[in-house]
């Protein structure tokens, strides 16, 4: 058994005031920084079985050695059988390099092992500096698993847990979350890898002691958070039995910390800011034109046709009036305040007409223009950002399409006006996915706040978007395009604040960049999986979009479905075969399918003819007239254990689609007006009909979709999704 | 060391002419056999040794014993550490039974042992007849694997190989063939499952030896196949390293053997057959009525003005004409010849109305009318499958819409005539997603041959279907949606015969019902999973698709894709942010993004602004006219490294949607005419213009879709799927 044993408190208890046993040892934090000092890349030897002590990290008895002899007598003072392993900041990938021999069952085989590793290694990695040895008590039977912890140039400090040893850079089966975690936090980790269950014993094997883990968890945390010298931490195996956790080998990667990030402005001084950019009183338009097809002509006259009812005022010192508005020669000019100035001048022009906007005292900027960072100029964008600090200008963009905003009626962007307002606001990083957002928002009719573009990002960003539209009474669900996050902290600071009160969706783009790392086992390269983001936007309420069209179709339909009150969804369908279709896809969506009940089975019997099906699906069968689909569907809603409908309709002669879609908005319509709101969700197979009734019941609120069995069960699944990480459910999981 | 080792040759070198070492030895055959009449339901002790022995399958070194005296002497024969294991067919789950006890060091432990297993197990299973204990060799190290079999009900016998021992049930990393299988397909299965490289060696260690594990998967196979009454297989846990693959524990279940499936009819007969029902020359409607309503009245209604040029014969003793066509009383009052009968009466009319067409001798029907199995009278379609059988009939149905073929413009269906002909055939088990696909072929203006309900499959099923869809010039892919097969191993040899010159893509419904069952680490629990379904169709060529919406777009999309000779995918976008999305598309897809040659980056980057990027994506940037699309697009059709093209545009007032889609169809069929026919799938992201856009490219062939960056690559990657499954590359993998 190793020297330390699981720490009976947290680390807390040794680290206060005399630090490690003895008070006259260094404290953690002083060995850290003296072995960085000494020019050391990682941990090693003592230095490093003190840091594990201090932090109540388990590990094997063991001892070191600088040759064979010593190794001899270490092992026999330990108790064979040992195992021995190299030390040396040069060898990162032991087993690799030859560097570890296990199960050494006495002293000759030690002494033979300790001869052949020192020239095995020598061999694998030339000029490696070998300090030693570590002789090792070996560790019974156990699963192995990783902890770890690294430094992320988006998130900061993460903690890892995985299951699998070595072979966990295959299986990726590995959660992630923001450090420092606390017992709590720590237990989840446990429950949201996929062999979870295997921790949980598995065929009579005991159960692994899950508590111990989630300590040695919270320990890493904390000891990766209060050094910001340890850049890497892996245990990696941690060997867990219902006993305890050992870590087995330990590695600990030291590097100079950076430098901390700015604190992030006040979020009423961002409300402030974004409000005056968002819904100005009065708009500059900086380099307006006359001259159809400019950009400066596109946004005047976007201002003017929306129907804009602040003041607009183009400047251009060559027009003296531009689409009937008096035009000024310079920003100065303008006798009046002015909130925010629309820059529609060329990329090398911008400087100065922030220069001139900050004088005349102008808060914010939309910078239409590009040539900035994305095409190379990384110096113009550096020169803006500074510009803009000087004069306390909050900026949108460079790079971007503009913006809309739909109760002001704001088009302030060089695209076609939109005007159907609405609760959804939209963003965009880029301005492609800007248009799919404004085409499809036209094509579905979909109600909308505002259209954001934010492009190169070199200030406005998410979370001050997410500031203003927490506040924005238009405003009751935001979705999010993004490539990136420039603080992903704060993101997630502001998104965990926003969610539960508006739902929050993100389509972050580039999974593939991640792919490309070595596929490797420590937790640094385990950390540029996307996975990261899956568990970090969970663990703070955000609902991640599998794709553009998803985020769409979420953002469209997430505002029309009130939210769940429990886990119990419901198949009522008209066709057998969409009701197999519509349980797989509930199935694949992680929503339960509720058992049902004897005497609510009985009720649903009533209704539907002797050979349909019930259970669930509720299958009323093909040949039903609109009676049954009315009475099935208010039974469902009416029914408090039943928490949400998913209704499969099949286009007959008997039911047409228009009866169907108008018998639903009143049963629908009815529930609501006694108190039983539910989400109701329904996909049309049919012929080509079943589209206007699709629409009849978008309008109406009640999302519904044609020939597909998913997307109406994908946009429940996301409800849900956004429920459960929020804890809107007045009921838990079943 | 076990006894047997692996097989020097395969099993049939020990199984020919003397059987098993000595001659007067019973043979595995007569082993199982005198087992299973003696009321055993599993092999155990000295038969189930001599079996492995006999098929080459490497066991551990072991001993019968039925005393804690008799345990201790073979132990020591053996040479400790040894396992001891209860030998019952009681006890199915010997971990759980504590029928288990490992590395047990001598003597002492071994007796202590043996007497602690039998108390506990007569504690765990009470009644359990101990037949008495195995002493084995314990097997060193290695990674643990399951080889099983099984004989499921709609493929017959299955070979299952999965990574893990007993956590295979969490895992669930395990793959399927039909037993029996070569060493070329054993070998296969490896590279299958997700935990693969794992036994190619993980951080130092030695790779797994694949040979031997391929070899032993071959012996299951046989072993199950050679023996009708093995009904399961289960090596479990099999330990493999790098000298070979040893089952640690083996399971052999008995059961009479069932009684082998009908041989089906030949090709030739079959599509005779079908020929008759699906182009007649002259057609029976039992039942045609003159009241509107009735679906006697729709079906006649829809073949006149479907435009039906062959005879039709109304059949209906009240009525003397409808429609304008003279009605027969009797269909035996038809002097004509007669194709197929379409059936509009009651579900209790069909045995009679089948007789009378029988001796009338009409070759097929088409059962319109529900009333049968689907609610509850299994009776009644026992009674027509009877008749058809006597008869000699041919039948569709019951409980179908009926079916269109529109090159002879039938509509054979109570449903909406429709006539736009193409190479789509479409077939539906349930009434429900007959109707979408209707609807969104007529939706989508989808170019259709044949649209045909299969409903109960009383009698024709998908195989027929296929075998007539292989021979009809009219058709170039099938697209089927099923719950269930009724033969798998025959529609999977007529997939594999078909799916090369004509894709076969597959909706099966119905994965949830799979999940219901215990999670068991046994292969027949394993195979009742869905990926039986995705490992056969992906090994005979079909093509599945996750979902209704997706086989719909699989089935609209591939015809107009030329094969691919390569894998090489590129993408040129307009958008960076549609490139990017696009990226994760095709990773998701299992596609393989082009690694960009130098020569031909240089020749890229020609063509776009000096701060596009070439590379892939090749991002020409947003603000670029027509002519720098057409200059990439052309060059990338033209390079013969780039075997496909994805392409994402962005709508701008420089280059608007039609002229886009304009261009783009011209330098498609440009490249066509000069042999460069290459898949082009293209992502629309801007207004509201984009969808008559996309409009103009699928009607000139090319698969395009607005607002959306997952779909075209969804339908690429479906192209891809189809390619390699069915070797039709030029190229292979790169």
């Amino acid at each position: 058994m190793g020297s330390g044993g699981p720490a009976s408190g947290g680390p807390d208890d040794k680290l206060t005031s005399t630090g490690v046993p003895g008070s006259s040892a260094p404290t953690p934090s002083e060995l850290i920084r003296s072995a960085l000092e000494s020019g050391r890349s990682s941990l090693t030897g003592a230095g490093l079985t003190a840091i594990c002590r201090a932090y109540g990290i388990p590990t094997p008895e063991e001892a070191d050695a600088s040759s064979a002899a010593e190794a001899v007598r270490a092992g026999t003072a330990i108790g064979f059988p040992v195992a021995l392993k190299v030390v040396s900041q040069d060898v990162v990938h032991k087993s690799e390099a030859g560097a570890v021999a296990l199960n050494l069952a006495g002293p000759e085989q030690l002494a033979a092992a300790y001869d052949q590793m020192v020239s095995t290694v020598r061999e694998r990695v030339p000029g490696a500096l070998i300090e030693g040895v570590l002789v090792q008590a070996m560790v019974g039977a156990g699963r192995e698993v990783l902890v770890g912890a690294t430094r992320d140039p988006t998130f900061g400090s993460l903690i890892a847990f995985g299951m699998g040893g070595t072979d966990v850079e295959i299986r990726r089966d590995v959660t992630f979350a923001l450090a420092p975690v606390d017992f709590v936090e720590a237990r989840g980790m446990l429950d949201r890898v996929a062999g979870a269950a295997l921790l949980r014993g598995v065929r009579g094997q005991a159960p692994a002691d899950l508590g111990s883990l989630a300590r040695l968890i919270v320990s890493v945390s904390r000891l990766i958070v209060d050094n910001p010298e340890v850049s890497e931490i892996d245990l990696n195996p941690v060997l867990v039995d219902d006993r305890g956790a050992k870590a087995v080998d330990v590695r600990i990667l030291l590097a100079p910390p950076l430098p901390p990030p700015l604190p992030p402005p006040a979020p009423e001084e961002i409300l402030a800011s974004m409000r005056k950019l968002l819904r100005p009183a009065s708009i500059a338009v900086i380099g307006a034109s006359a001259e159809v097809g400019k950009i400066g002509n596109s946004v005047m006259r976007n201002l003017i046709d929306g129907g804009y009812q602040g003041k607009i005022y183009p400047v251009n010192p060559r027009a003296a009036e531009i689409l009937g508005r008096t035009c000024h020669a310079l920003v100065g000019d303008i006798q009046d305040e002015v909130d925010v100035a629309i820059f529609t001048i060329p990329a090398a022009s911008v400087p100065e007409g922030l220069r001139e906007i900050g004088r005349k005292g102008i808060p914010t900027a939309v910078l239409i223009p590009s040539g900035f960072a994305e095409t190379g100029r990384a110096d113009l964008q550096e020169e803006i950002q500074a510009v803009a600090r000087r004069y306390k200008i909050r900026f949108l963009g460079p790079n971007i399409y503009g913006y809309y905003y739909t109760e002001d009626r704001i088009c302030a962007t060089f695209c076609t006006p939109y005007d159907v307002g609405g609760p959804v606001a939209l963003t965009s990083q880029s301005g492609g996915i800007g248009m799919a957002i404004l085409g499809f928002a036209r094509s579905a009719r979909m109600g909308v706040s505002a259209i954001v573009g934010l492009g190169n990002k070199a200030d406005v960003d998410e979370d001050d978007l997410l500031t203003f539209f927490e506040h924005d009474s238009a405003t009751s669900i935001i979705a999010m395009h993004m490539e990136d996050l420039k603080d992903g902290r704060a993101f997630l600071k502001v998104a965990r604040r926003v969610s539960p009160s508006k739902p929050v969706i993100v389509l972050k783009a580039g999974r593939t960049s991640a792919g490309v790392r070595a596929a490797r086992s420590h937790t640094g390269a385990l950390a540029g999986d996307d996975k990261v983001y899956d568990d970090l936007f969970r663990a703070h309420g955000v609902v991640r979009a599998p794709g553009l069209r998803e985020m769409l179709e979420y953002a469209r339909a997430l505002p029309l479905m009130p939210t769940p009150k429990g886990e119990n969804v419901l198949i009522i369908t008209g066709a057998g075969g969409s009701g197999v279709l519509l349980s797989d896809a509930c199935e694949e969506q992680g929503l339960h399918l509720m058992r049902m009940p004897a005497d609510l089975d009985a009720s649903f019997k009533q209704h539907i003819p002797p050979f349909g099906a019930a259970g669930n699906p509720v299958d009323i069968t093909g040949g039903e007239p609109p009676s049954t689909y009315r009475a099935t569907i208010a039974l469902g809603l009416s029914d408090p254990r039943i928490h949400a409908l998913v209704i499969g309709y099949w286009h007959t002669i008997v039911t047409p689609p228009l009866v169907f879609a108008e018998l639903l908005v009143e049963v629908v319509q009815e529930a609501k007006a006694s108190g039983n709101a539910k989400p109701v969700v329904v996909s049309l197979a049919g012929d080509i009909e079943v589209e206007e009734a699709c629409d009849l019941l978008f309008r109406n609120g009640i999302p519904a979709y044609p020939y597909t069995t998913e997307t109406p069960v994908d946009v429940l699944g996301a409800k849900y999704r956004w429920a459960r990480a929020n804890c809107q459910m007045e009921e838990g999981a079943p």
